[in-house]
């Protein structure tokens, strides 16, 4: 059984950042073209813009909270939590409609 | 095989969130006995003070931002993103010491 408990999603959380971050430059945070192919791959199916580069490109500079050109997990975790709770808040209307 | 991404990881959560707040009272929020709860069956292994009842209170304040006595979804995630950050930082710390 696929455990869907609290702590093997934060361990999941934990590894899709570590994956992309490890693959070119600083080995503890997300380039852009990290962050473009981790958004396209992990995302895509919930986020209709993934693919559109200018939209990626101001998501990139929201999460990039101290400018470095780089999100680190805590920038990244900030922008997951927020857009999780965007998408809690659709749940919960559409079970309002239901 | 068990999807480890981020989707499934995100739809965990809400799962979690939604199935203790459901238990009792406002079905929208956790109450601190469901929040004890889902503390102590979730996060135990990682929270050596998931039994400690002080603890827990305090925890349960820390995490209830408006002072309603209740913890919404929005305040979930905040008190999630920043227990998540801590154990990625200590996993981060973990693999330098290797």
């Amino acid at each position: 059984m696929c455990e869907k408990n609290l702590h093997s999603a934060m361990g999941a959380i934990m590894t899709v950042f570590d994956t992309y971050a490890g693959k070119e430059g600083d080995k503890t945070k997300l380039s852009k073209n990290e962050m473009k192919e981790l958004i396209q791959n992990e995302l895509g199916p919930m986020m209709k813009d993934a693919k559109d580069p200018g939209q990626v490109d101001e998501l990139f500079k929201c999460m990039d909270a101290n400018g470095d050109d780089q999100v680190d997990f805590t920038e990244f975790m900030i922008a997951l939590a927020v857009f999780t709770c965007i998408c809690h808040g659709k749940e919960v209307d559409k079970s309002k409609v239901k």
